[in-house]
């Protein structure tokens, strides 16, 4: 048992400190790797692979919706990404510039795209002309750089990995119904897949996407009470399509301005699941999401029969993905490694096992130890997973629920977000001048004004002028 | 009919302008859309589509060998690039350089990755101690960027997308097995996926990859009698572990330098599938890699109940990849349409056949018309979509065999290459000088020394010399 002890000794604790704890947890899950390219990261195939599942069940639920891939450059020329004001103005500082191509500067320098808007909209402008064109519901699956100038694996890095949605409509109506259908889309993938609960609602307009008339987001609350922006979808009304002239000729014969929306998830819900649902030991999976669902650990490996039972119960729950460690390391190392990488279920078999007809199961969220009888192996992991999967949602909502809290006066805000941290739920007057100088005193920021609307009070809990909306403050990655 | 005629004759035949032709299929076809980014492309649904059947298939038949996949950086030190000097001289000249990152000037400028060798081998120095850790067998899906001055979709852009496979192993025989292990990957998935007959062999000292100590390739042959090389296989051997100082420690406790591998296959190869089975009708699509396999064209639809019946037609065959088009265009019009995009089958429906219980199940790839009886339509179907996959390796088979000749001397050398193109199988003295005389005074490359070597004659076909290979000669896209 040393070395277990010496696997897990090399995690601090996240009580003492969350932001080492989730290095750590990156690092001895085998997630992630450092590379000489500053602020940029190896995803490694225990990441990689959690990554894969995520897009294989987001894109399934995309494609449900009608959503086509395609893919467009990753180059940006200047004068594009020029067209629209705001948009240049939220993206210009933070992107990177190619300038030389082969040996020969280029006449006009090209960025790395930081998000695709401007690219779709060139490419929207010469492929719809009519009605019939309409409506165009792409996704690009890729990957993004934004010069950031601090970094830290999956959840701000200079390059990473994402999915972008760019739509176009005919009319208002559709771009805002396909905005609200997406936000829906990734709030049900976060629950139902990633075990992650979230609050769904609009950002202000400080916080909304740069170029966009209104920005939706979800929002969910990591373990150490900051919340983390999950996914946006963005309604562009027609403001893109004004300035790129994307025009198509109605049924009644006239032009009209298409309307256009966007909406992307990225590799930072790797991170999002290492602080929802990791603990002391390491990274915990949701068995959705889980490269390798069970791990079969097979004891006195040695002794004969052990590794040929190990095979079989490893076929017989193909239905799974399942592996045997059948390294030569010893099997207290074996369970601590396991634990490490979040695999959810653990099979232990061993002779005394194999005699008796049984086997042991351990669960990965609970550390709850299972004797199971043989014949009831593929139905008894079936129903844990399922089980692991509910469990684990109902913890993190119940940590959410926990730590989200009402503050009716400014008092009551400084000190939940000063000794409590997690959501503030207070009233606002809707003034960005009052906002910004909440965070300024506080550090929390407006993180969506709910689609759940409730009155706390008739007044803003910062300025005290009349109440518009209620939001969610807290304090974000 | 006179719609039928109109898309037709907008592509150009082949017979007439090989080149235009695969543009006019191209565009058409709706495979790809010009960009403002000049030499690089926009993939559309219809392209795309195809290229991720070709994805998910090739990344089951890596995943069959122990392929793991992940995610490097995309951009490459510049002191990182230089390490290896065969292989920075081979890209250092097409390569595009991130110079600016945000506002600032960067310390240490960036090229976009034109591959990824220097990447993982940075990355394996770090994460490679022991024999324990080998092999590594990583591959990653991303996109490329190489410079090129001229370019066409699909087969040569600046940015392209591929997947590249980077291995490490403790033997230099371990190595060589993988490279030639993922060569037949290749050829067997060409062959069985994508229709493609293709030529297993190894490039010539003066063909083969940058830094590598062989290349081995898949070459294959388009319908104007042009070779394409897709998909090549590379042995670094240690070249690449010594500039980077990739050591691990033995079982007997030795320093020891890996032994790498890489491989790679790109878009590219859905240009080899426009030209290897199209023909002057549009796009001919293997049933494996087309997007939508079967469609249903609803003949007079307006009639009560075509529509219906066209549904559950549909419904019927959800086992495979089936569409029904209710567009408001006329039949003629479909039809041309499901040809120009290459749809292997298509069953037209009307109310003459629901009354007869009958349907017309058209063969793209042959034309060929079929009257079933409806209670045989998914048994059908099922058999005609997999003699259709048949039947189109068959043909290319062929055209391939037609259009490889043996030459023995000079002058049919010569001949062969101006009068009728393909391949020319022929004897080489192994000199690379040979080899450049030959390009020369005649346009056509070394495609691969095959691994099923004959004796044609004794000396080289050009210089008279030895001979010491046969080698496959051929001008090449």
């Amino acid at each position: 048992m040393a070395k277990e002890k010496k696997l897990v000794e090399q995690i601090t604790s996240m009580e003492e400190d969350f932001a080492q704890w989730y290095t750590d947890v990156v690092i001895k899950a085998d997630l992630i790797g450092y590379t000489n390219v500053k602020g940029c990261m190896a995803i490694k195939p225990a990441g990689y692979a959690i990554w894969e599942l995520i897009q294989k069940q987001l894109d399934e639920r995309f494609k449900q919706t009608g959503v086509e891939n395609v893919y467009l450059p990753m180059f940006i020329p200047e004068n594009l990404l020029q067209k629209e004001k705001d948009h240049v103005e939220g993206f210009a500082p933070e992107v990177a510039w190619v300038t030389h191509g082969g040996l020969n500067p280029l006449q006009e320098r090209l960025c790395v795209r930081p998000t695709s808007e401007t690219l779709f909209c060139d490419f929207y402008k010469n492929d719809i002309e009519s009605y019939r064109d309409l409506p165009k519901v792409y996704n690009q699956w890729c990957s993004v750089v934004r010069w950031e100038k601090e970094t830290r694996p999956f959840l701000r890095s200079r390059e990473f990995l994402w999915q972008e949605g760019h739509t176009a409509h005919a009319t208002a109506e559709e771009a805002e119904e396909r905005t609200i259908q997406m936000l829906n889309v990734y709030a049900d993938f976060c629950e139902e897949v990633l075990a992650i609960p979230v609050i769904r609602g609009q950002k202000t307009e400080k916080e909304k996407f740069a170029g966009a008339k209104a920005t939706y987001t979800i929002e969910s609350l990591m373990h150490d009470g900051k919340a983390l922006q999950s996914g946006t979808s963005h309604n562009f009304g027609d403001g893109f399509a004004k300035a790129f002239d994307i025009q198509y000729t109605s049924k009644d014969n006239k032009l009209e301005y298409v309307h256009q929306t966007s909406w992307g998830m990225t590799t930072r819900m790797i991170g999002a699941i290492i602080m929802v649902h990791g603990d002391n030991s390491g990274l915990v999976l949701p068995p959705r999401v889980a490269p390798t669902q069970v791990m079969i650990v097979p004891v006195m490996q040695k002794k004969e029969g052990v590794l040929e039972k190990a095979a079989e119960l490893k076929e017989r729950l193909s239905a799974y993905r399942v592996k045997v460690d059948s390294s030569d390391k010893n099997p207290g190392w074996k369970f601590a490694e396991q634990e490490m990488r979040g695999i959810p279920l653990r099979v232990e078999i061993g002779p005394r096992d194999i005699e008796a007809n049984k086997a042991m199961i351990v669960r990965r969220d609970t550390g709850e130890k299972i004797e199971i009888s043989l014949e009831e192996l593929e139905a008894k992991v079936g129903e844990l997973l399922e089980v692991i999967q509910q469990d684990m949602y109902q913890r993190a909502l119940a940590h959410r629920e926990e730590n989200t809290r009402v503050a009716k006066t400014w008092e009551e805000f400084k000190d939940i977000i000063e000794n409590k941290q997690g959501f503030v739920k207070a009233m606002w007057c809707g003034e960005t001048a009052c906002e910004e100088a909440v965070k300024e005193e506080t550090g929390a920021t407006t993180r969506c004004m709910p689609f759940e609307q409730e009155t706390l009070s008739d007044v803003c809990v910062h300025c005290g002028k009349p109440a518009k909306k209620l939001v969610y403050f807290g304090k974000a990655y």
